[in-house]
């Protein structure tokens, strides 16, 4: 890389921090339209292609929304990335906690509005998981990425039988970015096992059309890690 | 803009397309370090300083890391930018199911960890809220922009009082990109009004430190405009 290169760069990194704190300190609302590039150019002394290159990082960062002929509008005014870092700089008890939140409306809500084809995927990431389950029940501990997944791919397909496309999209990308998180939990031998039993269950209350039953059973299955959690994190543990 | 520099900036925005779809696609898992600079310009036909640019926007996007000395990282597979415009694409219904899975829970852990500042801050909003209410308890239809902050302002304090990181990083990511479709049911006359009694009775319940009823609360206050919705939405409405 050219020194030239470097330096445009950090003033792109610069000039992309300036917006965002625009952004956040609610100097442009949803919806506001930005000044245009040479006005932006003008205001923070820098080139129109240094201008050009931090709004497209905040267009692809989902910020802001460039709309042909019109200009640059505010669609958010929090970065989603910085949400997603603090959620993974989060302890895993507020994880856990996040996780029960979404969970349990979704299981409520999948008992209300299931289709016979979500109760098929979660019963095939349940078997799925049995098979890489050791005799005593243990986690394959050669195997957690894939032990993981199966989880994952549980637990979501729980949520999806939602039907709900926010609930879905919110969940989706914040187990994604909590999957690492769940392979050391799996990992951790001061963690509970998860119990198949508690899984079918879960699935039962679902197929069984009632929301409370659902909710509660959707709780049992996380109340598992979190106790062990709140027990370790407790004052004196 | 030159001919030569739009060029350029659409090759960009190809290779982030690229790179994305490569993430989604599960050819680099969270952890992984993703080829050099080199190696991807290399792979992609393009020059270093377009996959520099791309890269950029990735990091920025949250879902690649740079560590000086040592490479780029994944951080995340999923695009929270996609995430935020599937929400804001969501239909309302959808929108308040989330909300209400995000609030119930908040304030089931506000009830055990509430600090008396957090009380203070839910009631300072339903005041500056009261203020702006009409005299038959109607929105201020010429200003519902800051009776919608107010509003808010309020949950967020509720969510808050949770004490949970990525509870509340969530929620405030969630919220401020909902608040337009907050303004627009306010001022929606098929919308039923906010009580502001209803609102009390969710601090009060908080305070009483009993979770089951600042659930409770919260679900009934998130259940008047849940209702209205499911009849509009409902077949033959």
């Amino acid at each position: 890389m050219t020194l030239r290169a470097a330096g445009r760069q950090s003033l792109v990194d610069t000039v992309v921090e300036q917006l965002r704190a625009q952004l956040a300190g609610g100097e442009w609302q949803v919806g506001d339209r930005v000044p245009t590039e040479h006005a932006l150019a003008e205001q923070l002394q820098v080139g129109r292609n240094t201008v050009r290159e931090a709004v497209r990082v905040l267009v692809h960062a989902g910020m802001l929304q460039s709309r042909q002929g019109e200009g640059t509008f505010v669609v958010s005014t929090t970065d989603p990335a910085a949400v997603l870092r603090g959620i993974q700089r989060a302890g895993i008890r507020d994880v856990l906690e996040l996780r029960i939140a979404l969970e349990a409306e979704g299981a409520r809500l999948a008992a209300l509005r299931h289709q016979p084809a979500d109760l098929e995927r979660m019963l095939g990431a349940l078997a799925a998981q049995a098979e890489l389950v050791g005799a005593q029940g243990q986690p394959p501990y050669d195997n957690l990425e894939l032990y993981a997944d199966h989880d994952v791919e549980f637990h979501t397909a729980v949520v999806d039988a939602a039907h709900n496309s926010a609930l879905s999209a919110t969940y989706g990308w914040f187990s994604s970015s909590v999957r690492e998180a769940l392979v050391t939990a799996h990992g951790d031998q001061d963690m509970p096992h998860i119990d198949p039993v508690d899984h079918q269950a879960l699935v039962d209350a679902i197929a069984s059309g009632d929301p409370d039953a659902a909710e509660g059973a959707a709780r049992a299955l996380l109340d598992v890690p979190k106790r062990a959690v709140d027990a370790l994190l407790a004052p004196g543990a």
